[in-house]
C-alpha cells in the first residue's frame, strides 16, 4: 500500500524498495534505510562498501553479494551519499577486519566518503581505492583528473573476490590502486538522459547527432559530432581507451561493453562484435566479455568500452564464483 | 577483422555473433549460423527449441542453457525465422526424445513453426506450446487471438526445467497448454520504437503521451493517453491482468516487470515496489519477482508486468536451477 504518490522525489526509495524486494534472498536495507547490505555477512572479512548517486543502476546495490560488495549507500540522483550513510554502513557491516571504501572518482563522491572515513576514525580501519578510468580526460565539472564510470565493475569485482579469499585491508588497497593504470573506458552518447517524471533531456541530440566521451550524469562529453554507423562509433570508443594504455603482451584483457540505460541487448551485443573486430586489428584478443547494463545514466542511449589488462592473479579473482542481483557466475 | 560494413542489414547477424562470443562457455552456433543452440547437449532429454524475430533480446537466445532452451531460431529484426532454421535446429538438437517448440503467438511464428513440424513428420516427434499472454486482447494484424509477450520468459524457464529433469514430449506439451489460463501480461510504451541506423520512430509519442497496450513488434497498443505518473501506469498495467486470471488462493503467485529496451532499471524497479502494493491492495503476494529486461521491442521505452498464478509444481520448476546467459540461480 503506497501512502504518498510516487515522484520524482520519492523515484531513489521506490526503486530501492523494488530492488530489496525482488532479491530478499542476497539483501536488506540497513539501519534506518540509509544504505542496502548483504544478508548474511563472513565475520572476519574486510567490508567492501561503495556507493554513489541514484541513476546508474544496476550499480552499486545489484553488486551486493557473495564474492563482491558487502554493502552500498545511495545518493539522490547523481548525488553523492551522505557521510552519514557511509558511516552507518561501515558500523553494521565492520566484522572486524576493517572496511575498504571504493569511490568513483567524482568531487561529491570522493569528499563524502573521505569525510565519512575520518568520522570512523578509532572505530573503524579504513582504506579507500578510487576509481578513475574515463579515458575522456577533458576538463570537468564533476571530477578533478579521470572520472570512474564503467570500470568501477572491474574493481568491484576484484576486490570483492580477493576480501572473499581472505586479502587483508592493506592488500585490498595495494590491488584496487594497482588495477588503476591498467583499466579505461569512453562512452558515447546517442540520445540525452531524460530527467525521471519530466521526459525532459539534460542534452539534446539531434537524431544526426552523437556525443563522445561522455559521463555517467547527463553532462556533455568532449565533443559532439556527426553520427556514425555502429562500426565508426566502435573505432571512436576503442582508440583512446588503447592509446592510453601500456602494451603488456602477457595480460589478460577484459572487455566490458556497458549499455547506459536506454540501449538494447542487441546493440549492445553488436558492438561487442565490432570492438572484438577493433581490438583484433591490435591482435589483443579479449580473455573475457561482459556485454550488458552495469553502469547507467538514468535513460541515457549510448553505450561505453571499458578495457581492463588484467595481471594472472586479478583474473583469476575476475573469474571466480560471484552471486548478485546483476552478476552471477 | 569486419570484412563490410555493419548496418541495419547485417545488424542480426552481428548481434549473434558478439552474443555467442560473449556466452561461449554456454552456446556455440549451430549448423551455418541457421541458430543458436547449447554447447552441451543431454542425451536422451527433450529438446526444447524457441525462436522469433530479432529485436526481443535477450529472448531468446539469452535463455538458452542447462534449465531452459536448447536452441532458438532468430529473424531478421520483427521477423519470424524461417522453417528452415528451425529444422535444422530440431536436426541438431534432437537426441531421441523429440523436440517440443515454444511459439509466441503471431501469425508468422506460428505459420513457420508449423511448417517446419510438417518438415519434420518421421525424422522427430514434435510437439507445440504457443504462448499466448497479452492482455491487451485488441484486434491485431500480427496475431490472432492474444499475442505473445513477456511471459514466454515464464513458459520457457518452466517447461526447460521440466525437461531436464526428464519430463516426456507429452508431459511437456500438457504442461505448457496448462499454464495458458493463468499467464497474463499487459505493457506500456513512452516513447515509440526507434528502428536501427535510422532513429526514426515506428511511432510517435508526445512527450506527454503513452500508449497501453502495446505488443512487442512497434505496433501500436490498444489506446493512446495523457501520460500519468508512474503509480497510475502501474495500476493501468495491473487491472486488466488481474481481471483476466481466474481467483486462485493457493496459487503461487509469479510476477516479472520487464523492461522493453530503452527503460533503465531504476524505473523498473520502482514500477516493482508499485505493482507490490497494487496487488497487495487484492491481498495477492508475489512468491516470486522477477525484476529486468528480458524481452524487448528493440530500444522502445516502457515497460510490461507479466502476472502468472503457479501449481506447487510449476513454482518448484521456476525456482530449479537455471544457467544461461540471462538467467542464472
Amino acid at each position: 500500500m503506497t501512502r504518498r504518490p510516487s515522484t520524482a522525489q520519492t523515484l531513489v526509495a521506490d526503486s530501492l524498495a523494488g530492488f530489496v524486494a525482488a532479491h530478499e534472498d542476497l539483501v536488506a536495507f540497513g539501519l534506518e534505510g540509509k544504505f542496502v547490505r548483504r544478508r548474511r555477512l563472513t565475520p572476519g572479512k574486510v567490508a567492501v562498501i561503495s556507493g554513489g548517486g541514484a541513476g546508474h543502476e544496476p550499480l552499486h546495490c545489484g553488486f551486493i553479494g557473495a564474492g563482491m560488495l558487502d554493502a552500498a549507500c545511495t545518493g539522490h540522483v547523481f548525488t553523492s551519499p551522505t557521510p552519514d550513510q557511509i558511516l552507518a554502513a561501515m558500523d553494521e557491516t565492520d566484522t572486524g577486519a576493517g572496511c575498504l571504501l571504493v569511490v568513483k572518482n567524482y568531487d561529491g563522491d570522493v569528499m563524502n566518503f573521505e569525510m565519512a572515513a575520518e568520522m570512523a576514525a578509532g572505530r573503524h580501519h579504513v582504506e579507500t581505492v578510487i576509481v578513475e578510468d574515463d579515458a575522456a580526460t577533458g576538463p570537468s565539472v564533476r571530477s578533478r583528473g579521470r572520472r570512474g564510470v564503467a570500470g568501477t565493475v572491474v574493481v568491484e569485482k576484484i576486490l570483492g573476490a580477493a576480501a572473499e579469499q581472505g586479502t587483508d585491508l592493506a592488500g585490498l588497497k595495494a590491488l584496487g590502486d594497482g588495477l588503476s593504470g591498467r583499466l579505461r573506458s569512453m562512452g558515447v552518447a546517442l540520445r540525452g538522459v531524460s530527467l525521471p517524471d519530466t521526459a525532459r533531456d539534460t542534452f539534446a541530440l539531434g537524431p544526426d547527432e552523437m556525443e563522445i566521451g561522455v559521463g555517467i550524469h547527463g553532462e556533455p562529453g568532449l565533443y559532439r559530432t556527426r553520427r556514425a554507423g555502429a562500426e565508426e562509433i566502435v573505432r571512436l570508443l576503442c582508440e583512446p581507451v588503447l592509446a592510453q594504455l601500456p602494451h603488456l603482451a602477457e595480460a589478460h584483457p577484459l572487455l566490458i561493453v556497458n549499455g547506459f540505460g536506454g540501449t538494447p541487448p542487441i546493440e549492445l551485443n553488436r558492438a561487442h562484435a565490432l570492438a572484438r573486430a577493433v581490438l583484433g586489428e591490435r591482435g589483443l584478443v579479449p580473455a573475457r566479455a561482459l556485454v550488458g547494463t552495469f553502469v547507467t545514466s538514468l535513460d541515457m542511449a549510448g553505450l561505453s568500452l571499458t578495457l581492463a589488462l588484467l595481471t594472472p592473479a586479478e583474473f583469476a579473482l575476475w573469474c571466480a564464483p560471484v552471486r548478485t542481483a546483476a552478476l552471477v557466475w
